[in-house]
Parts: structure tokens; sequence; C-alpha cells
């Protein structure tokens, strides 16, 4: 199986194989250091596998035959590797516990069902022996979604890894759906759909190694959901295993039978049950799909540009993502030092020749289509740009694959003593400024006091007629030794500000176990209390994922 | 206020000095007795307001005085006209009640809050003194969704009426949005925003006497949905009352902090609380509105015609409204006899120009945009309509006045021994053929057992990329004496077929107390039983709106 776990890092993103290739390395080290005022780069390698010490396995023999009687042998695993790789997702957090091997929980057996029916035996054993079940997808968390815990009275963790559920049940072009288990990777979803013609046009950053019921489980959203949706969106129908019983929403267009059950599914984090199959809003490939670049004096231009090309029904948008000015830098000095592709002086010229200021701010606008529907598209995306002084700057091929690669130079870099973390939010238009101010503000003075330097990187990700995502990347030298306090504090600072000035916790990651402290303080505890009496009902021994979503 | 119960029928549809205005009455009765093979129609008028008997009231002194207290002498009413006004909704089987008297239940009281504040007082009150709380909008519910109904144990039932929750909360153009008090009525709503320059675009047949409140609660559709979406898709944001607590959902675009809790206010039936303010998506009203009429030979082809229609992405579509063959001839004979407008004749000779059959069956297309965009969306409509066989009809004026005065005429016809009532539903486009059919047999070859005639009108109403929305309209004469159980009776057979088929029973009616048997087969028993497990939670006394949505 080609995502067999012996494949991809226990420690790191992707591939074991695989690392972000720099073009000029010095250029790039050089480029690091002086971006956080740093004289040397110190080396930070990760502890090796043989290293790590894993809590003792508590399943007995017993329990253990009784769960390969179920599935089969060769689907039941309690080797190190398949445990260390389950024992938590893919956050800073998560790499820092296990790139320093401080590892406090793992899964005591791995289970790979391969049907529904296997999932339910599962589900049923586990709530039978009084065990924590963690459904586990491509495990690329990063607010702790899948930590193999259970509560003080479980005796054991099961992961559930739906790997091995990946197959194209049904495909309907006629209604536009195709239905497919749950843990099919997204690029094995995506090449079933594009073979027949068609498209989920699902592409968040993670989408090589995530999968349909974690993009739903969580509330997903791809860089094309501007046409394409979030998770929650392309749900039209789903089958879960819950303790308290096998279940599924309606195969219908829409209903006025009381409260949408597919909104409970998505964002359900494992704990309210199994997501075994999905059926999908699917589109017929678009012939055209085309990445524009626009330059903005500032970024409050572009984020006007932005609201009203968002707010227009006729363009065949896919994507627009507007750096703010630092980030903007930021990319454009990454690039120069990465690649040889942009000439910097060439663009400074450029600039100046247009009399922007050096520290613009970047748009990209993504539009799919027919080519008819694209070309006439580009030239009213263009126009209202350059209505709020837009300049356009060309286009760009191949966004995406450049896009996927991003997270294996984290990796790089936290071999280096640098720490990467992103966070993420929403609010309506007349709040994003507000928002995005106080979050830059908020990170900076914070690593100041603490006296180290944060870079803070900001743009729109997502966009919708009523508001945006704002997405931060967070870069700074690690304090050695006490890494996750100082991660600790900078994401309490951000969340903090966050939650403050009216944004939501999480706009596409989840909640997990990291985001329940802000979420409490988000919503009234009302809310909480709903999601918490659906659990009771669907979960009443607290079997499926402890912890996440609900404390 | 111009909402004055008094001014509003008790036993009818609308405006009491207002009725369905017949231009040859003669003409009109003629073609009623012909589509039906009745050689005279029976005078059935309704008893007399006087003559109708009301359950004696159940609150006492102290319980009346005291919701003085809370909201006002003026906001506390205990008149017969009151009582039996908000006794039901304005089904068939209610209109069958109202008319013959047979009136079992009505409110004890029925109060006016004007705030979110007043509602609370009440909330709490009715918590307090074990009384049912009936929330009730516009009253068109056609489910039993206002029935002033409690529990055995309830020792009386309060009906919280919300025409004065009707003002402009907030109304931000830059954020796409605006906040209502929920009981604001549909043309109020609409002047409000038109005023300002925008519009809701939500125009259920109802719209003159349903409510924001009302809408959301029953998962409403209006003929423009297609272009903005039901009310659960307008939803943004709403503030609810439950007995556990006031709450509400947080000011955001789209999150992934857990389930999404607006999709558990909409289709909420007033069973987990009241709505009392909601913020909903607005749009700049389009310049140009357009309804082109497009006729098919067969209702097959116009239905391949639709979802092609559907499936596109670059259509200002607002409506698509196929009638089946019968409702086709239907139409165009009830037209001839009410009106002038259209020669019986010049049109059959059009139709065999064209090589039609004698019952073809017509789609109204509705665009709305820009002029520009309206006249390139009308040359592909027309262009995918006539590669399907269409042939186009010609434009319609002011569709929407007409289509809000039909449910006048049924009151008319109920005058005269004629019963007349509406079932909807959806299903995925490869089984709307099929479900469609199996509707139309089911009611026909039902009255036909039963010894009468029933014609069975039916169309898509409102379709999505993955299906529509079928609605039918039933016509037959009443059984006299006997009209409960003869409705009973026909709702049975067609709803059994809508469940065996693979509907929903309900498009965007609802629940209520009508639809529950059907909402159990439809669904397995955990979506009810996760529905009942929030009531609990946010209802644990069974306050609000009692039997309905869940039993």
């Amino acid at each position: 199986m080609k995502y067999d776990r012996r494949r991809l890092k226990w420690n790191g993103w992707g591939w074991r194989e695989e690392s972000f290739s720099l073009d000029d390395p010095a250029a790039f080290w050089h480029f690091v250091r002086e971006e956080l005022g740093l004289d040397r780069l110190p080396d930070t390698p990760s502890v090796p596998f043989d290293a790590i010490d894993l809590p003792d396995p508590r399943l007995s023999d017993e329990q253990l035959h009784t769960l390969r009687d179920l599935l089969g042998e060769e689907r039941v695993r309690t080797g190190d590797y398949e445990r260390l790789f389950h024992a938590t997702g893919r956050s800073y957090k998560d790499l820092i516990r296990l790139r320093t091997g401080a590892i406090e929980h793992a899964p005591d057996a791995v289970v790979y069902p391969e049907t529904h029916d296997g999932v339910e035996r599962i589900v049923t054993f586990a709530a039978q022996h009084a065990l924590a079940l963690v459904p586990f997808g491509g495990g690329s968390s990063v607010v702790g979604g899948v930590d193999a815990i259970g509560s003080d009275e479980q005796q054991g963790v099961i992961t559930l890894d739906t790997a091995h559920l990946n197959r194209l049940v049904d495909f309907n072009p006629a209604a536009r759906t195709a239905t497919f288990q749950a843990g099919i990777y997204g690029p094995v979803l995506e090449r079933a759909l594009q073979k027949r013609g068609h498209t989920l046009g699902h592409f968040p950053q993670s989408f090589e190694f995530s999968t349909l019921g974690g993009w739903i489980a969580a509330r997903s959203a791809g860089q094309f959901s501007d046409r394409y949706g979030k998770a929650e969106d392309f749900l039209l129908d789903a089958r879960v295993v819950s303790p308290e019983s096998t279940w599924s929403t309606p195969e219908i267009p829409a209903s006025a039978t009381g409260p949408d059950l597919n909104e409970l599914i998505a964002g359900s984090e494992g704990a309210l049950g199994i997501i075994t199959e999905a059926t999908i809003a699917i589109h017929p490939t678009p012939p055209v799909e085309r990445t524009y670049m626009v330059l903005f004096k500032h970024f409050s231009e572009g984020l006007y540009a932005a609201q009203q090309l968002r707010q227009r029904d006729d363009l065949p948008l896919a994507m627009i993502r507007l750096s703010d000015a630092e980030e903007t830098r930021f990319l454009l000095r990454f690039r120069s030092s990465s690649s040889a592709s942009l000439g910097r002086q060439l663009y400074k010229q450029w600039l100046r020749a247009r009399g922007f200021t050096d520290h613009p701010a970047l748009m990209l606008v993504g539009l799919t289509g027919r080519p008819f529907q694209v070309k006439q598209g580009e030239a009213r995306v263009l126009r209202i740009c350059t209505r709020s002084g837009g300049a356009f700057a060309g286009t760009q091929s191949d966004w995406r694959s450049g896009h996927y690669a991003m997270p294996y130079l984290r990796d790089d870099l936290m071999d280096r003593g640098i720490g990467v973390d992103t966070v993420e939010t929403a609010t309506r238009w007349p709040n994003v400024p507000h928002l995005h101010q106080a979050v830059c503000r908020a990170a900076a003075s914070h690593a100041a006091e603490a006296g180290y330097r944060c870079l803070v990187l900001g743009h729109v990700s997502h966009s919708y007629s009523d508001g945006a995502c704002l997405y931060f990347t967070l870069v700074f030298p690690m304090d050695i030794g006490r890494e996750l306090d100082q991660w600790c504090a900078l994401k309490t600072a951000v969340s903090d500000t966050i939650v403050e000035y009216g944004g939501t916790i999480s706009h596409h990651h989840g909640v997990g176990r990291d985001h329940q402290p802000w979420l409490q303080r988000e919503q009234s505890t009302v809310p909480t209390g709903v999601v918490q009496a659906v659990k009771d009902y669907l979960d009443p021994q607290g079997t499926m994922n402890p912890g996440k979503l609900v404390p």
C-alpha cells in the first residue's frame, strides 16, 4: 500500500525520502539569519527513532487476540514504529515533542479496518472493553486532533487508522456526486475523479497527506474553497459508526426535516463517531485554471479589492490569496534566496516605476472555468483590482505544487533551531483589518517582551460574501530546552487576541485539544453544552477520541 | 399595527378584506366541475366565528396578572378572536377544523413581547409554571407547526406571537449582512432592505404572511432559492432564547470549531427555543429580473434541461419552475377560464405548428442580475433549453404577485366543496422522474379506489446541483362530513410513497406534527435521538412547542 506508514516520516512531514529542495542553501540560510537577526543558527536535529521511549502497551494478550480475530492478523499492529507514528499529529507542538522524544502517550494498538463492518466491530470492541478509540486519517492534524490519549478511567487506547478504507463506492455524474470510503487520501481521490473527467477541487496544503474523512471531521478548507467550498459545503451525506449505532444522513439535496445533521458530522473530529463513507459534490474538471498576480500599494487596498471581487456573482473565482506587506516582502526575498526566478533589483525598479512603496501587498487570484468564462472573468478581475490601485504583475503557473512542498521546509528549519507555527481565524469584512493588526501586534510584542524576534506573516486565504479567513505564519528562533513553554506562551498571546478581537479560534484547522480553552470563550457555554449532549447520546461511555472537541 | 390579528382571517388565508379575483366566475366554476367530473358543486361555507366553541382557558388570574406585569397590559391577550386565530396554522387540515368548528385546542393566552428581554421573561415564566409555550410567527404553517397544544402534564398553553419583534437592528452593506428581530414579516423586511438598495431575495408563496423567524425555524425556501438559497443558507447568525439559557451563534463567516449550530437553529421549529434576532445575507437589488417561458414536448425533456441549467456555473439563475404535463394543462386551462389573457385555440395552433403534443411541460426560468449578465444568461438558457427540445414561448411579467394570490383561491374552492392540499419533497436528479411518477400514481389511484377523482399537479420548484424539489398540488372533491378522514388517508398514501421512493418528507414545509410519522421512517432512529438529546439539554422540561419536530 502506497501510504504504508513505514514510508512516511514519524517525526516530520511527508515521505521519508523527500525534503524541501533549496536551489542555493547558503543564500537561504543567510536570509533566515538576517530575517531573525541571528548571527548563527544552532544544529537542533531530531533524536533518532531508537532513542524514543514509548509508554508500555496496556492491552492484554486476550484483547489483542480478539482484535486480530475481528480484523485479521495483518490489520492489527503493535510495533514501535506504528505506535510512534500514530502517537500524535503534525503541529509544531507535536514535532517538538517527537523530535525531543518527549512522548507521553502512544496507542496501545493500531488497527486498519478495510470495511464499514470492520469499523463497527472495532467500535463495539472498544466500547465493551472501556478503551479509548482514536480515529486517524492522514494524521496531519495541527490541533492535537489525533493524540492517542484516553480518560483516566480508560485502560488503553486503540488508534483506528482509516488508510485501507480507500475505495470509490459510487460515481454519479448526473447528480454530480461521488461516494468514497472516508480514508481515501487526497491524490487518490482526485485521480479517481479526474480519470472520470471530474474533480472535487479540494486542495488544502495537507492535500497529499490528508483524507476525505479527516477533511470532513475537521471542516477543512482547500485553496480553491472560493469555488468548491469547505468540507461542510461539499459533504452531501455520510455514514457514521457511533457507539450508540451506525447511522447516516439522507441522500437528498435539501430538506426541512429539522436540523441538518451533516453539519454535525462536519466538525465532529472523531468525537461523535467514525465517518466510514461520504458522498461529496463533484464538478466537471474545468478546462482552464489560471492564477494572476496583482500588487497593491497597501494591504488595505488589497482587502477592499478582495471584498469587491468576492461579492461579485459573475466571476469564476477559485481563490483570492492576499498577503500582507510583511508576508509579501518575506515571500519575495525568500524566492530570490531560494531560486533564481525573480530578480530582486528588477522587481524594485518595477515597483518604483509604478509609484509603489517598497512593501506592497501581493494578491493571487485564481480563476477556473471554460476558456471564455475565464477570459471574461480575467478582464473583470483586473478592472476591479485596478480601480483599487492594484497593478497586474503577471500570471503564476503550477502554484499548487510549490504550496504542497512548504511543510517539508518546516522540518529543515526545525533542524536549525527555527520554529514555525501557523494560526488561522475568520471574521466579517469590516473587522478584518482590526483583527489582522491586533494579531500581528500581539505576536510581535509578546516575542519582543520574551526577548526574541518573531516574524508574523499574514494573508487572507479564503473569503466569503460576508468576511474572510486570516492565516498567519509565525517564524521565530526556538528557545532551546524550553520549546514547549515558549510555544505555549506565544500561542496563548495570539489566541487570546483572536478571541478578544472577534475572530473564530479556527476557520479550518479544528478544535482538537489545543483550541478548547478559547472555544469556551469564543462561544457562550450553551453551544458546547449542545455538542456535549449530542456526544453523551451517541457515545455514552466517552469511547470516541477522548479529550478532543469537547473536554 | 398593520398585522393586527383582527385584520386577518381566522379561518382562511390573508387579509379579511381580500379574496381571489376571478375575471369570469361562471367560466371558472364550469372549468372546476369539468376537471373533477362533477355535475354540481355544493355550498360548504365556514361556520361563523360566533358558533365556535373554544375550550375553557386554564390560566389562573394570578398567572395572567404576572404575565401582564412582565410585558404590559396590552401585550397579553385572552379574547376569543386572539385565541382562535392562534389555535392552529393554515394547512388544509387546519382549515377543515376551523371551518367546521372542530377546535380541540387553543392557547389560554397570547403574548406579544417587543424585545429579546420580554421573550426571556416569558420563557422563564412558562418553564416555571410548567406551561407549554408555542412560538408563532405568521402562523402560516401547513404541518401543524403552531398548534396550541401541550403535553398531558402541562396545565396550559401560551402562544408567543412575535409580530411586535419587527425591527431592523443592524444594516451592514460592507459585509452584506442585516440583522432583524425575528418576527418581522416578509414585506416589511424587504421594504427595509430595498429602501437601502438591497434585498434578501426570499419570496415563498407565504411571503406576505410569514416572518423571518418562521422561515428559519421551518427551513423555508423562496421561489428564488436557486439564487438566494433556503433559510438555512441565508442565516448567518442568530440569537435564541431556550429555557436552559439565552445563546447565540458567532458572528463569523465560517469556522472549524465543531458542528455549525446555525444548522440546528434552522429547522428548530420552536421546539428548541425562540429565535429573537437573526443576521442574514443580503444582496444589492439586481437591476434586472426576467422570467422566461419555455415549453417542452415532455416533462422528461424539461427535467433534463432543468438539470443542465442548474449544473452550469455561469448563469444568473433565480428560478427554474417546471410544471409536469398535467399541471401545464391545468394552468393553461385555468388561465383561459379565469382571465382573457391567453387564447386557448391560438395556443393549440402554436403547439401543433411546432410538432408538440397537446400536453407539453411548461418551464419558467427566472434570471436576475445586471443587464449584460441577464442578456448573456438569456442566450445560454435558451440554447440549453432548445438543445433539449424546448421552445421559447415568451416572457412573463409580475409572476410573483399572481403567485401570492393563489392561497386565497383555496378558500373559495373550499366554499364549494373542493379540497386543495400540497405536498413537497426532494431527491437527487436520477430519482426525480421515478419519485414524480410514483407520487402522481399513488394519489390518483388512492382517490380512484376511494371513489373520487383527484387532480395531481406536479412541478419542480427548487433545484440544486445534485437534485430538485418536487411540489404537488392535490385538488379533489371534499367528502363532506368525513373531510378529515379523507385527508388523512390521502396524505398517508402520498407520504408513504414519498418515503418509499427515497424522497424527503419535506423540502421546505417542515416536520411539525403532521410529518412526524414519516420522519421516523425516512431517517434511522439515531438522527431523531440526536435532536431529542439536544432538546432535552436546551429545554429539559419540554416547555417549547410540545409535540412538534420531535414526539
